[in-house]
């Protein structure tokens, strides 16, 4: 049981189940990419795990070494939970509304994919036999990033005394420095942080409060800001008051049985590495008068009319499997808040759902998350890449200090400066900046942004061109190799010639000519000659790919596949994820992977294998990755679908869907896995669609899984608006917007300009190929009323 | 200028010269395995670094982890300056001798190899004009490990002024804590610990007191104690008080000129991390009453005798370089004082010379060093692997985290547990493991020491070898591979089928076979089966060493030679040390070689390469090796000689023995380098004499450089003493003590009994190869009057 109801449009959870709060916390969690609340109680507390984030907002640490070494990056950053702007008290009769005691009669929460709000309703009995009805409405606003606003309204309800009415106190807080525990040594967990805001200034009047805050070492500026409106019968008393950490509004009634205490709150934030306190006082409350002036009303009508428009370009349909279907809109609901509005910013591994990862932005938001973007949301996408080319000084310093040309964008961060700790796995994944001009080319491919080509796009593939150029030779022995690197998979480093990062930078060197010939003159000011474009052309064209003659497949690096087994028969489940329990030494010898590395080769350079070479790759692989990451499961289902494994390929698509509901990886606590929701998009429309984007080409090869009846997706491609819909033996394309659409169904080039139904042809015929034991994807039952095992 | 005087037998520095006072520190430090005082003046200031050291008493810190792993290390060692009993202050009226005022008239301090004593004599001025002669003479026992003695004599000598008499004082201390500063990032430089001693006991009486302290966080408690004999005229006033950490002994007398002050100080140590305060107490006070029952004469005639012994074995002659004879003397006497007592304990890369390295052991003492005593004092070499056999329930327990089989000895310690917080260079540095090995086989085929064999060796043997069969695995492609690991060469990590590795761990799964058929009964003790044994055969003869058929010589692992070149040319002097001014990241993937790896295969493994192929591969290396580490030179002397260049090998023996006294490295203040001391002796009889030890068998086959006339070397084998004479043309091998020798004079077969002297044949002729840009070897004159380039 994931505890979400089922239910295609919104995820709701029923019943307190105070036990399971970090989980919902995370899966309720509003943002709009700028703004994020975790979606805990409005009263505060009980509380999972407390979080109000500010994209790019962190604070500053050193990081230790025991042996230290040149080159390693001096200073971490943890995102901080920022003062907590949505929290509203309500004291019934003195007695505290806290779901720990008392009696909750009724208790129901709601996340609404097309409306975005987040509504609870509760009823609540307190410890004295007082009961009260608290409804409230949550949204983080799409339309005005700095805005978050609640609407919350409390009605006695009839008890068995004959109560006729009942005095309500509700406080409305801005809170600072709120106290997080933290007793974990997973390296995955942020950093605890202790009161990481210095007050700077506080201020409040009539119902209206400010506080600005200033982290202690990385000394960036903050502000939060509340107003209210309140509505109530006669004799409403209110007060404000403010300190450092803490502004207050306290409201008290006396309310009879079936009225309403109304009271809604907006929230305004910002911060600025440069602004004074003034400056951003009067901007939070600016914003503030902004959405005061909209109104509740009006932000909700913003935000409905908002999604609408995004579900038109970005939804996604399946007959045959409810769950899924709920867990797919959850997906791109959430990925839309994480990128909708960063503008300036990245967009971290969790989004702003949670602290997981310290708040970094990683490979995977390229990589998984900015496909989905680029195909439904492509602003969003183009600021995500802004924000890589806001950094792009940083990474060519850090390509300096380790000896490199061009640019290497860093393995984590919240502000492009390297903050990775161990080098193996972080410094030596240079992927990083092929993944980042993958996107780049991605995104120019569907948009056509030629003004984006030229400002940043351009740059970003020359200087990560530039990267690879100088961390790759020419070889007497066989071509251009990549040594002493790390791919995708965790459970390998520092190897020669991963094929994945030598396609995916012999794609880079391509790009990034490709860029210089579309714009001469950039090129020039870039100081690209001739000679090394050629360069690149050649390195390109004689990029290593090693090869197993033996065996008949290709090794993730090189000698890969000569290394020893793992012995999977003698791991027990516990002993996932492995690296919690394995050393890396271990770890990285022998032929275990953590998440697909030469499968993601496949996918993402299709174009370079054939489907026999990608069938045997695959069948070898799927033998020997145990999925510990949540990177994993979608690239196997868009894989698994073309060598014509569907059940495989549905197996993974719903794995990588339902991670988080069902907190697969027991982390969910510290916030959703935004590529992993990345993932499951890509395997409905990569996998069971088919869609490539090879050298900018837009195709399709649709098939359906046997348990499924119909899937549908819908996506935009240089400012057209599609439909695939995919029946059992047949696919519908329809133009919903724009001009018609050039692609390809399995191979057969065709126009999209009117409903165009076209039969699917057999699937590949390869035998099916086995996880390791015990790694099978998930199981569960259709409904989602079986646990997975 | 190496600021010694050259000479023979002795090692002397003439002057104040007060900057480099911590390299005559280190140079001029005496031990004798369990206790080690550095060179310091008497009087404790000026002082370049304080040092005195117990063998084993360590203090324990935390490893900091920005990003851990499963199976990090997680505390440290470092060794700790203890209790200081060597401070003698003296007060000439009322001005404190402290040679940074006044004026100092003569100044010579000598260390006399033959003596073990280190001797000084200053003549000084006291900025009022008195002026004093202080002579002093310091010893460590190498009879009674646990006493150090000093006599010490100050005798006024006339002024300008005519004075008759000058009152003195002098204040004899032990004094605990004393302040050390550090302000390096240096990694090889050990952390600066305050205060690490906290007082337990202190006592005083008469001319003896007590200091006992224990450590706050290894919890290893020491005892420090001083007893003395006063020699005055009339009028002689002594007291003597203590606290926690200082213990003094005050004595105040008129001294007439031309009378003499005497001095003697009996110190004695002792420490446990088991035994109480009091019993501790009495292990000192012990240890002082014998040595004032030997007295001050009876320890210098001991100390003589014991070193006449010493040299009857070990001595070596050089006829054509005195300074070249003097290093290789003072490198003799070191690494006797490194290794003479130590009895249970490990010996340390700096010996008790220096803080260096935290202190700590590492396999180079297997492997360079305990060859030299092997040969020359081999129950030295059975103690130190009888310390490693007393750790190996650790390492076994290091080995089942690691989730492998048998014994995986620590990359650095000090207590035996390992103490290495950066994986690729420590944990996956396995061949210390095959390393301690090949020790134990060297000491058994030298020794025929079945005692030892039986009650360790085969142990030893059986649990490395378990640990190579599980770290290896039978690939279907070619052979038996070990993956992921990294060799001796630490500018590359992490590598499968290293070489020395691979060959080394043959030789030890071979030996441990050999072992077992030896001792049947031991074999079936420790579990061993048949079908065990014959998988370590069967592994041993399938092991897996690349070739690179293109280039024609062995890759140091596999790919290695596919790697990219190093831009010597580009590199900067003062861009050396390359660990400092490099990313690992980027030496790792390059063919770039710290020390040698490959090299020293061709000579620890020599039977296992034609002399062609190592020509080839000599050549090939040595174009690629920096020497950035001082374990280098030696084995690249003794695989130049082999291969005919000899005037390269008299290059590296003469830098490798100079190491120290030039300070190459810029880091001889923490400490003498044993491994380069030992290698110079490699060079000399590995190398100009040719002396191998392949499958237990002695052999030789001297040779003569141009540049010296003559050389000899001694040693032992199976109890009896030999000594090699190289002359131009040919060489005479002498029978000093014990049964005849049997062993081959280039190849022939020989017995020596009596004086044999043979024909030396031509040596091969290779062309000579180049080292990089740079790095060739340091120059010098051969008198040692020009400083190195």
């Amino acid at each position: 049981m994931t505890g979400f109801a089922v239910d295609p449009w919104r995820l709701s959870w029923q019943g307190a189940d105070l036990d399971h709060l970090d989980r919902a916390e995370s899966a309720f969690a509003l943002a709009n990419g700028h703004l994020g609340l975790r979606g805990s109680l409005d009263e505060g507390e009980p509380v999972g795990l407390p979080g109000t984030y500010l994209n790019g907002f962190y604070e500053e640490h050193a990081l230790p070494y025991a042996e230290a070494g040149y080159g390693y990056p001096e200073a971490g950053q943890t995102v901080v939970n920022v003062t907590d702007g949505k929290i509203i008290r309500l004291l019934v009769e003195d007695e505290p509304l806290d779901m720990r005691y008392g009696q909750t009669l009724e208790h129901r929460r709601t996340l609404d994919f097309r409306t975005g709000i987040l509504s609870r309703e509760t009823d609540w009995e307190s410890p004295t036999g007082k009961r009260v009805r608290v409804r409230s409405q949550r949204l983080v606003s799409f339309t005005q990033r700095a805005i978050a606003a609640i609407r919350y309204e409390v009605e006695p309800l009839p008890d068995e005394r004959g109560t006729k009415r009942v005095q309500l106190v509700v406080q409305s807080d801005l809170l600072a420095n709120e106290p997080i525990e933290s007793h974990t040594r997973d390296p995955r967990v942020a950093l605890a942080l202790k009161s990481p805001l210095a007050g700077e200034f506080h201020w409040s009047e009539n119902t209206r409060a400010v506080l600005v805050h200033q982290t202690r070492e990385s000394g960036l500026r903050m502000a939060a800001a509340m107003d209210h409106e309140l509505e109530a019968n006669e004799g409403l008393r209110t007060e404000i008051a403010c300190e450092d950490d803490l502004a207050r509004l306290t409201a008290a009634v006396d309310v009879e049985i079936g009225e309403v205490l109304r009271l809604t709150k907006y929230i305004g934030y910002g911060w600025s590495s440069t602004r004074s306190a003034p400056a951003l006082r009067a901007q939070v409350e600016a914003a503030l008068a902004g959405a005061r002036q909209t109104g509740w009303d009006g932000l909700v009508a913003e935000q409905r009319e908002y999604l609408d428009d995004f579900w038109e370009v970005a939804d996604v349909e399946i007959d045959g499997d409810e769950e899924l279907q709920q867990a797919l809109r959850l997906g791109l609901f959430h990925i839309l808040q994480a990128g909708a509005r960063g503008e300036s910013r990245a967009i971290p591994g969790k989004g702003l759902t949670g602290p997981g990862y310290d708040g970094h932005a990683f490979w995977d938001t390229e990589t998984f998350v900015l496909p989905v973007l680029t195909y439904t949301v492509p602003d969003a996408a183009r600021d995500a890449l802004g924000w890589r080319h806001s950094t792009i000084d940083l990474a060519k310093e850090r390509a300096r200090v380790l000896g490199k040309a061009g640019a290497a964008f860093p393995w984590r961060s919240i502000n492009g400066q390297e903050c990775s700790a161990y080098w193996p796995a972080g410094t030596a994944a240079f992927h990083v900046s092929a993944d980042i001009a993958d996107a780049v080319a991605r995104y120019h491919a569907a948009t056509q942004d030629a003004d984006f080509d030229r400002a940043q796009g351009t740059e970003l593939l020359v200087e990560t061109a530039r990267l690879w150029a100088s961390l790759g030779h020419h070889d007497p022995h066989d071509g251009f190799r990549i040594d002493g690197i790390t791919g995708p998979d965790e459970y390998t480093a520092v190897v020669d010639n991963n094929i994945y990062t030598n396609l995916m930078a012999q794609k880079n060197l391509d790009e990034a000519a490709d860029a210089c010939d579309r714009n001469p003159d950039v090129a020039e000011q870039l100081g690209v000659s001739t000679t090394e474009v050629t360069a690149w052309r050649d390195a390109a064209a004689k990029m290593r790919v090693p090869y197993d003659e033996l065996l008949g497949v290709h090794p993730q690096a090189e000698g890969f596949t000569e290394h020893e087994e793992w012995d999977f028969e003698g791991t027990p489940d516990d002993h996932y994820p492995l690296l919690l329990n394995y050393p890396y030494f271990d770890l990285y010898r022998k032929q275990v992977v953590k998440q697909a590395d030469l499968v993601l080769a496949l996918h993402l350079r299709g174009d370079a294998f054939t489907l026999d070479q990608k069938a045997r790759d695959f069948a070898y692989y799927e033998a020997r990755t145990v999925r510990d990451s949540s990177l994993s499961a979608g690239t196997q289902s868009v894989v698994a679908a073309e060598c014509g494994h569907m059940d495989l390929a549905y197996a993974y698509l719903a794995e990588a869907a339902l991670t988080d509901l069902y907190d697969l990886h027991s982390n969910v606590r510290n916030g959703l896995h935004m590529a992993s929701l990345a993932g499951a998009w890509q395997a409905v429309v990569a996998g069971l669609g088919g869609m490539r984007d090879h050298g900018g080409e837009l195709t399709f090869a649709p098939r359906l899984p046997d348990a499924l009846e119909r899937v549908s997706f819908r996506m935009c491609f240089r400012g057209s608006r599609i439909q695939v819909e995919i029946a059992r033996d047949t696919a519908t394309y329809r133009l919903i917007a724009g001009d018609p659409v050039r692609t390809a169904h399995h191979g057969e080039a065709i126009t999209i300009d009117t409903d165009l139904t076209l039969a699917i042809p057999a699937a590949p015929d390869y035998p099916t190929p086995t996880p390791p034991a015990g790694r099978e994807p998930r199981r569960r039952s259709k409904a989602g009323s079986t646990p997975p095992s």
